[in-house]
């Protein structure tokens, strides 16, 4: 291991700390009425995610001086979001996924209707946690708000998610995917990377630096999750593994097999890596998350 | 028509124009990819809803002082929240409803996948139409953007729905089902009515005032609610009736009766109309909204 690498674990170690523990924060406890609820909520949020969009914000918000604890909630909030999506997305009227993460998907274990509603619970709670962070000044808060909700709503996550279904079982151009990736994933990744530097009071160049790298990461990033359904074992990645093939998802690799796919994921990573160099060696986070995306197993 | 139910009429009228027109402002055309998405959106919301929480909502406004067209995205917000949680309220995992306002319900229409991803989508926007209304100050927009959340994620209306289901086919009580009421109908339209007055600057004791008569006109609401679907006709109500007792629901009427209910109707709307009191002649427009709701038929 090189210390380069070494630096960086304890870095995500350290962030998906201070994650876990905000996140504990904003939930309602389980003994809180409907218990149901808050039971589902607390499964899907608790399920041992990598934490990477919310530790995108944070790593970002650092990168532009930002140092205050009230990071953790715009953080917070694009994983409340993600986990949402994730809990709306395994449902049996979409892809209908039985595990996540090595367990039972909420749906699995609490039933379908107090799934979509723990989800839409979620989704509520992320933008009361972001409204609710009186330390982050209110402007800023604002711009969250209206980031966080662009990039998840019809022309963006949810977008992506119902052009996905309609895709299924037609065959697969890389414009037809692009458009599916761009919403479904850049979008919300990039938001993640966004509201960190948003919460720094960040715009012009910085800013669009940092959104070209988070969309770059956010495309890559679908591309190797395709890449490791088709390739991956199911112990390695919690799930089922060759779905997206058995439904006839349009993936990346469908259109241009495996290697069209990881030479892509690559370049990707590369421009993204690119955008970052005004800021040196202080970047020195993201670019360790970027070569993480680009090698991870699972 | 006495001149004063005359002048409401004309004020609804009026105030339901801006709020479709503001709407279809807010809501992406239809030709917009995915294209089935935003028609399912704009199905939902443009289907000859009264209008109240948003029409409230201006009312309050108007009352505290506010006069600019920048309450229209407060309103509309409160509108689309509204709208989201009739289309998941209506899929077959939870009320299994397959008509609203006379016509087929969301996912009839539009398939149970597309129907959750409408809500998801309108429940998002309406965050984004708030959080993007420049005219309205940063501090006023972050607080409606909580109090929105607020009202509406696991402790306030998703937390009723979820009592709402688990109640199904139990003993009804006046505590559980006031439970049910507070979270499901009372703190959302408790909510139209405050964001009005926060995007007006309210606070203390006007804003108090507007927030105990949002909250029992609310349970007021919903009572007469329940009452309608034991008395009131399909063809009235542009939905199926008597459903609540076929579900076995937790409703006022099951609890103390159909003249009780009625009672505890007039007496609500009562205390929310006295609520208004230090306003005078002002509020004649909440309490013909009040008023309204008492002798509501559909």
């Amino acid at each position: 291991m090189t210390s380069d690498s070494s630096r960086l674990d304890s870095y995500l170690k350290e962030k998906r700390g201070a994650v876990e523990s905000a996140l504990d924060g904003f939930l309602p406890p389980e003994n809180t009425a409907p218990e149901t609820l808050h039971r589902a909520m607390r499964y899907s949020v608790f399920s041992g995610g990598k934490r990477l969009r919310p530790i995108l914000a944070m790593a970002s918000y650092e990168l532009l001086g930002g140092a205050g604890p009230e990071i953790a909630a715009p953080a917070c909030a694009a994983e409340l979001v993600h986990t949402y999506s994730l809990i709306h997305d395994d449902l049996p009227v979409m892809d209908d996924d039985d595990l996540r993460r090595g367990r039972p998907t909420c749906h699995r274990e609490f039933g379908d209707a107090t799934a979509i509603l723990a989800g839409d619970a979620l989704l509520t709670l992320a933008f009361e946690v972001v409204a609710s962070e009186a330390r982050v000044d209110p402007a800023s808060r604002s711009e969250i708000v209206r980031e966080l909700a662009l990039a998840n709503g019809s022309l963006g996550m949810v977008g992506g998610q119902v052009a996905d279904l309609e895709g299924e079982g037609i065959r697969p151009s890389v414009d037809a995917i692009e458009f599916i990736h761009i919403r479904k994933t850049a979008m919300p990744l990039r938001a993640a990377v966004r509201i960190g530097a948003l919460a720094a009071g960040a715009s012009g160049r910085p800013l669009d630096s940092l959104t070209a790298f988070g969309e770059k990461l956010g495309l890559a990033f679908q591309i190797a999750d395709d890449v490791l359904d088709m390739t991956g074992t199911a112990e390695e990645m919690g799930k089922a593994v060759g779905k997206d093939r058995a439904r006839g998802k349009m993936t990346y690799p469908a259109a241009v097999g495996l290697d069209g796919a990881r030479v892509r994921t690559a370049a990707l990573i590369g421009e993204a890596i690119e955008a970052l160099v005004a800021f040196g060696d202080d970047a020195w986070a993201l670019r360790g998350i970027a070569d993480f995306v680009l090698k991870r197993r699972h």
